[in-house]
């Protein structure tokens, strides 16, 4: 038997793991972009599927397999790209292979610029991706969809999380699991990939946005700027961390992203079960503004004190944002949540709290009413 | 009256903040390594002593405010930074100020490099420097000591956190307070000190091992190698960080350390609960090594299996960490709790975990039955 490239061999195990336990017949998507991260996957999956699924007698019978190639039409020549990408599926033995370019609205907020207060241009292009990838699946009966993202993908989430401070969450990085999405490739890193095409003889496309210059090598600091900044972020940040901190920089922040994941999804669990237990069902009397029973559900939020109080900061701080939550769409903020708490550990009498979207909150009676503004 | 400068007035501001609620007559010291932080602490604490201290009718009758300079012997002419640091001390009229250089022992591990398994140089300075610390607060009756840690080392010791990827507790950052230390300055940056010097007419000393050449004029990685890991954090990383992600990135990562704080505080306060809960204290049947009741305290710690099961990963982990504790005194890595983790939720018949130090866990009827091996 042919000596197997490592590489190859975790990225089979990687998607081995994720078909695990799948029926019988069902379809399983890869979303390729004709980078190496995403052939790699096409060819682990190709390998794995007719290998996997489980039939009634617990003899694997087989997954289907097939791709979405999602063309941007971002730059010229890109539905080569995507084309080239389609071909190399097909010949893994992937069908159905769906190429599906975004829709020109689609790609104004990503040609467009920032638009004020709208979605950066890395951020429309996510959600146009993802647009077409829930039509794909929907249109295929696809049981599950697989995305190439890569523990170096998973570091750069992580810095890119550091410069927005806000917590556990925005430290967790990319899930490895969220609905359909499964990106079985978090623990390897994106040399493995590469080394994966070499051995498969796939011939990858390297996006040249991804071609930031080093620190030593910018000679105009314009031309950084011009790169997105997740680009930046593993071209510029990452090999200065390595630099100074050393080579397992990488593999260092996808543990602690992995870590902090479970830490903010215990942190979540609770606070859901405190908010719960906290939540007043039946008022028993009039809420400070004096509208008694004549509030519909979702208007008032009534929580005991005593029982916010009882648990740890980070529990009740979590709890009181879900709260919030309930009374106003607007996004809060760290200082709105620090307000509502102070009116639970640090009460001296003080007035309302004010939420965004004219939504207030105030203490009476050991409880918290927190009222949504009404037209 | 003669304005005063934002930056004095946030030094002494945060200052107020540590000493309010002291008795009056209390000793405060301040740890003076002469560098700008801890200069700016001095002035601030000079300047407040005299207004703070609560006396039996509530009027500030002062606190009295004393300095430490703790000489590390470790570069030529540190005799004089430190006389240099404790005249100045002197001069804004902090009383006793005490000069101590550490013992040429606590310096070996300074100056030798790297004992294999030792401790680094920086963490020997660092003992050594607490254990100064401790003998002036013991010699003087010091109440509480301050130190003038600020944003900017917060956010360095996040990133080495990261680097480590060793959860939420190494990222959560150094304390604003423990046990007699308190670190009033976390929330003003470095650049805040030295304004304060400045308005203060104070001549700060620059640690030369801090100048570290940034990316752009680094001529020989070789001279780079040669800093503290710290420093090379300081001149280096947080630049290319600030000019990648943007320039409130230090303040980013420092609430970032806060809020992880708060809930590694809440996830080990839940998880010495959860232990609490799962022990079997009366344990109905022998351990698997048959030694029934035999067994003293301490050597065996049984667990139920349900009770652990039933929580969020997070806190059964650092609870299964815990009862690790108990039967080794060795550190445990994130492998030998994921080990133990699998008895509980991974359950195939599997044999027994192993623990550093010859521990052993292992499960049967519904329990784990964590060991401690016996000489």
């Amino acid at each position: 038997m042919a000596q197997i490239d490592p590489a190859v061999r975790r990225a089979r195990s990687a998607v081995r793991g994720v078909l695990a336990g799948l029926p019988a017949g069902s379809l399983v998507l890869v979303a390729c972009s004709g980078g190496a991260d995403s052939l790699a996957l096409a060819a682990a999956l190709a390998y794995e599927a007719p290998r996997a699924g489980r039939s009634v007698r617990a003899r694997a019978h087989g997954v289907r397999a097939g791709a979405v190639v999602v063309d941007h039409g971002l730059q010229e020549g890109s539905d080569d790209v995507a084309a080239r990408a389609a071909e190399q599926c097909r010949g893994l033995g992937l069908d159905p292979v769906v190429v599906r370019r975004t829709a020109p609205t689609e790609r104004m907020g990503v040609t467009g610029g920032r638009v004020p207060g709208g979605p950066g241009p890395e951020a429309a292009a996510r959600t146009a991706r993802y647009g077409v990838l829930e039509q794909v699946t929907a249109e295929t009966g696809a049981e599950v969809v697989l995305l190439g993202h890569t523990l170096d993908d998973q570091a750069e989430q992580v810095l890119l999380g550091l410069a927005r401070g806000a917590g556990a969450r925005s430290l967790a990085g990319i899930p490895a699991e969220r609905g359909r999405y499964r990106r079985p490739f978090l623990g390897l890193r994106r040399t493995d990939t590469e080394a994966v095409c070499a051995a498969s003889g796939l011939d990858h496309w390297v996006d040249p946005t991804n071609l930031v210059p080093g620190p030593g090598r910018a000679g105009d600091p314009g031309d950084v700027g011009a790169a997105p900044l997740r680009s930046q972020v593993r071209g510029i940040v990452m090999p200065v961390l390595e630099d100074v901190l050393g080579p397992g920089v990488a593999e260092a922040l996808a543990r602690s992203a992995s870590q902090l994941r479970d830490d903010a999804d215990a942190l979540d669990a609770l606070a859901a079960d405190l908010l719960a237990e906290a939540r007043v069902r039946d008022v028993g009397e009039s809420p400070p503004d004096g509208t008694g029973g004549a509030l519909g559900a979702g208007d008032v939020v009534v929580l005991d004190v005593t029982v916010l109080a009882s648990v740890p900061a980070a529990v009740r701080r979590r709890a009181l944002r879900l709260a919030a939550h309930e009374v106003t769409a607007a996004p809060t903020t760290a200082r709105h949540v620090e307000a509502l708490d102070a009116l639970v550990v640090a009460w001296g009498g003080q007035g309302p709290a004010h939420l965004p979207g004219g939504a207030r909150v105030e203490r009476a009676c050991g409880r918290l009413f927190l009222r949504r503004e009404r037209a």
